[in-house]
């Protein structure tokens, strides 16, 4: 079985219940983190239209794109941006793109490591967190991000750019905006959107349905909407109701002794669920 | 359906890895939050025996019951301790049991609200964060904290020591402590215990067999390892093996992206993932 492409989709809003950086700091931290423990392939931060929300949402954008960046090229993508004031309290994601540094003896052909490319005359040399740049075969913009594979040893080491279907393992999530969550929806190339809302249907009332759509879709779009509003009131914004898009709009947590879930709960809650699904 | 007891067990050591205060204080406010979500009603701190982890199983303990204590009882339950500091981070569980002050007047017969017992004289007040103290009919000791039910109205306001029967919504978690992992899975009086461990097996094997033991039982012990150490090698250390103990080790998290999962996070995603076996 191939495993769907995960989608998320956030709220630009999504930390404006916290007043301190630091705080937005650490709630992103968990959403970054799960996102990567669960595979997450894309997230999406949609505009929240009952406010001006504009520098929250360039804020979680930055600090989940510099999560998701291995350690040794965030020097060269995040320059020092108020938003990464308090980066060194986010947890690392330990997943398999974000490689250690090794001997360079120890790179095996058909390695795969992220890079930036460095123009050097006319030779393009890639940085991938080693004890020396690695000429690439190939031509790529300077200051590129790039995932590349070896195709040499050492003391001959050199790369190029890796296809799709060579990388097997997880790599990380990209960030994408969209302007409001009913333009997302709506443009969106994705063969399942599931609502997450505590208006929505509990989920054990429709978990075999559920298993069934999940194992058919290629790409699974989950929302989740604000602190402040879900996305029935999100929605509304834009005269659209969830039920007209999709018939999934689900409540994961039966019986929540809380009056709220905060967003970053509820992402984790549910992606473990939908991640049990899966592999069901 | 009767749902059953939820009860968890977490190592001492659970925050060792955390160097500073601050961070210790957010990774239990997520742990009190997810507890809190899906009704536990008991939490175990075990001594990981590995190490000398008294003050921080001395701060898991303060902290977690800081945060299950309504905020009116807090000041006089929670002196100035130092593993207090950053209590301003912690987020409000916002339970049924944490209730805000309203109007004596709105006050009816049959409400709960939690209290202390003050002595007055040798009548019994009850302070339960409304704005008088309130007569108690029946004996208990000064200082002690208790769930009082609504006996008459006002402006004649009384109450009483509540029975565990009259108490129906979730009343919040009670915070115990254990001599040992392997002391306390030989004592507990629990119908189902069940281990978490990245080496257990894969959820999805077992599913059905674990929603028909989850309908079953009264009580449902979930057991989590420390940052650095699963509960096989917690348990080696008593010369235990936990498959002695129980047939679900189970690995919650199948397929898992990143190398590893926090407690706290696998606290949650498990928590999510029973709390659907148990309503499904």
């Amino acid at each position: 079985m191939i495993a769907p492409q995960l989608w998320v989709a956030i709220p630009d809003s999504l930390v404006s219940d916290s007043y301190h950086l630091r705080e937005k700091t650490s709630k992103l931290g968990m959403i970054g983190r799960a996102c990567s423990i669960f595979g997450v392939s894309r997230i999406y931060i949609y505009k929240d239209l009952s406010g001006n929300y504009e520098e929250d949402g360039e804020t979680i954008k930055t600090i989940l794109e510099y999560m998701e960046t291995p350690q040794y090229l965030r020097k060269r993508f995040f320059k020092q941006l108020k938003a990464l004031t308090y980066a060194g309290l986010l947890p690392p994601l330990r997943t398999l793109h974000h490689k250690l540094e090794i001997p360079l003896s120890d790179v095996k052909v058909g390695d795969l490591r992220e890079g930036v490319a460095i123009k050097s005359g006319d030779r393009t040399l890639v940085d991938v967190g080693l004890s020396s740049l690695i000429p690439l075969e190939g031509m790529v913009k300077n200051g590129e991000r790039l995932t590349v594979i070896f195709t040499s040893k050492h003391p001959d080491l050199k790369c190029r750019v890796a296809k799709k279907e060579e990388m097997k393992d997880y790599w990380g999530y990209e960030v994408r905006s969209a302007p409001s969550l009913g333009k997302l929806v709506k443009s969106i190339k994705s063969d399942l959107i599931i609502f997450t809302s505590k208006k929505g249907r509990i989920i054990t009332e429709l978990w075999s349905e559920l298993i069934d759509e999940v194992k058919r879709a290629n790409s699974i779009l989950l929302i989740f909407g604000s602190p402040k509003r879900g996305v029935f009131e999100i929605l509304s914004d834009e005269n659209m109701n969830p039920m007209q898009i999709s018939k999934f709009i689900i409540n994961t947590m039966p019986d929540q002794k809380t009056a709220t879930v905060r967003t970053e709960e509820a992402l984790l809650a549910s992606l473990a669920i939908f991640n049990l699904a899966i592999h069901l």
